[in-house]
């Protein structure tokens, strides 16, 4: 099967007929990806594990900034022709080398490039918060879906190796049912004038930025949608940094099971640590979704001990690179669609929500 | 000065006016307790402790079981005129040897138990919870001053080495100021027939038994009162044990200062932990309020690491004892009365009623 025919075999849905084992990527196949937006996550964390990635490369980049794509076009072998502004973004529908935009921008123009880049026929890969409201969240399903391209959330932790056997314990019943999840997720900011602490740019504080990970988490320990929430916020506005976005979110969600979760998130504490208990033990990741250093026990039998999880063939990022491209290359759905990062765009609104009119919020 | 006008001279309150190193109770001095209750937390937990006491003596047992009175009189040397059954306890006024009565006995006897006591001219030691309701432990309190004796509630945390240390690296500013405060506190509970799962005993489930530990330690984390309550429940009532009470209580409080606390209570989880972190680092107990065992980690100036509180001279059982012994010789206040236990029983209130109709409730 030819590259065009197999493009035109997956897009009809008929790889699901297939046997599993035709449906791994072929060995070697990479897809080509754009980064759109050259700040520190894309440049320092991203883009140099391409090198360990099995089916995605870099290829072209996209950025606002003159000098970022001169620096990082020639650091990354990308020639002149694949390096594009913002407002000549749109012709990268003329390059069949681009498989995907992956969109790594302040999150209040997630749905705007996601939206060109689907018009630009490509797949597109996008940070969390998958955007600024629920209503732009649908908006960039929508425009995906119609170009019949896939959305993948940059939900990294998904392909982390200590999360990975989080779930996988929790899952085979080691601890029992979860009862209660304690999430934590801050660090203490810094710049004032970074994009992050202003509303506009970024949709909200603590809670869009980091706080979202100990949402995620709760729901990926549990495998459950919560169905109602409670929440406080604590900010001090006259502290330069919290002039139009929170500091401080404590948050808690109930669960159809029972399970329970109480998380945090914050710009004035260090913590990033999840631990969830049932009636037999707990599984406790500090730090649970940092970039490295994770750290796993466990409390089974009665007995609590360190944990190293089954290694994973690679690191969080470039297996999160590739899954987006073995997913276009098998005809299969992201494990981390865009109807996840939806998902967790209603939560925060309903959090921000529970807490502006101090009361449970059912979802 | 002798006994009977030490006394006297005490109870007038003229000892504030003493300088402190007169107020020191006379050493060797040591005053008489009658153990009201001969349950597991008495006789295996409090009652050897007596032996590392300076200013207590274990000196009279009340309990409605003969049989147990009479081992627990012979193992401790009580002779058979200090045992009392509940029906001859008010008895116990006569009895010269007996300074306090220590009540350890189910929840909703508190009250009864610590009217008679001190209706009989007796100091009052009364176990967490302090009452099945906030009504009740205003009765007590009424009932103490009345007969002029003291009133002090069993958190014996607050003389464990750990927490004593922990509460001072924050009011030191080690971490800066607290912003977020994580508090567990739960154990898988057994025997479904005991008093602690009967509502008419016990006035609630977990939250009244163990989540009170997380509740009070917020307090005393933060030394500010709470302004504001969430709170879910969460129990399988289909679950033999939990007919009548509570299990997982997930509560947030919300501090003037802008302090949070989220917590647990847990009769179908087992964890014993808090930690605060501020700006500048947290301080973590884990476990923090078990009989032993407590284990404190510090993150100050970014680094992580294990710390050895200050010793105490005395275990936390025993220097709970001598700290009522103490102050009833020298005229002080007990630093955890009736009136701190009945805070805590009022906020207890508000976390059953914010979860009962799912809203903030402000105190």
């Amino acid at each position: 099967m030819d590259e065009i025919s197999k493009r035109t075999f997956l897009a009809a849905g008929l790889a699901a007929t297939l046997p599993l084992s035709a449906r791994a990527a072929e060995p070697g196949r990479k897809l080509g990806y754009a980064i759109l937006g050259l700040g520190y996550y894309a440049t320092k964390i991203i883009m140099p594990r391409f090198a360990e990635c099995e089916h995605s490369k870099l290829v072209a980049l996209v950025s606002g900034t003159p000098e970022k794509l001169k620096t990082f076009g020639e650091q990354y072998g990308v020639p002149e022709s694949h390096r594009y502004s913002y407002e000549t973004f749109d012709k990268i529908a003329d390059n069949p080398d681009v498989d995907i935009v992956y969109v790594i921008t302040p999150n209040s123009l997630h749905r705007v490039f996601t939206e060109r880049a689907a018009k630009a026929g490509k797949h597109v890969m996008c940070e969390k918060p998958m955007a600024t409201t629920s209503a732009d969240a649908e908006a960039m399903i929508a425009a995906c879906k119609k170009a019949g391209r896939k959305l993948m959330i940059g939900y990294r932790s998904r392909f982390q190796a200590h999360n990975i056997e989080a779930i996988k314990l929790i899952r085979e019943g080691a601890i029992g049912p979860v009862r209660a999840i304690s999430a934590d997720a801050g660090f203490t900011i810094g710049d004032p004038t970074q994009w992050r602490l202003d509303k506009a740019r970024s949709g909200g504080g603590s809670l869009m930025d980091i706080g979202i990970y100990s949402l995620n988490a709760a729901r990926y320990l549990t495998g459950e949608e919560p169905v109602a929430i409670n929440a406080f916020t604590s900010t001090d506005h006259s502290d330069v940094r919290f002039k139009t976005v929170e500091d401080i979110v404590s948050f808690q969600l109930l669960f159809p099971s029972g399970a329970t979760a109480n998380c945090y998130s914050a710009y004035s504490a260090n913590f990033n640590r999840y631990r969830a208990t049932g009636p037999k033990g707990f599984v406790d990741l500090d730090p649970a979704t940092n970039y490295e250093g994770q750290s796993m026990r466990v409390r089974l039998n009665g007995q609590t001990s360190s944990r190293e999880p089954a290694p994973q063939a690679k690191n969080q990022f470039s297996a999160q690179l590739d899954h987006l491209s073995e997913c276009i290359l098998t005809g299969r759905e992201p494990i981390v669609p865009g109807e996840e990062g939806l998902k967790d765009m209603r939560l925060i609104e309903a959090i921000y929500r529970a807490a502006r009119e101090g009361r449970t919020i059912k979802v």
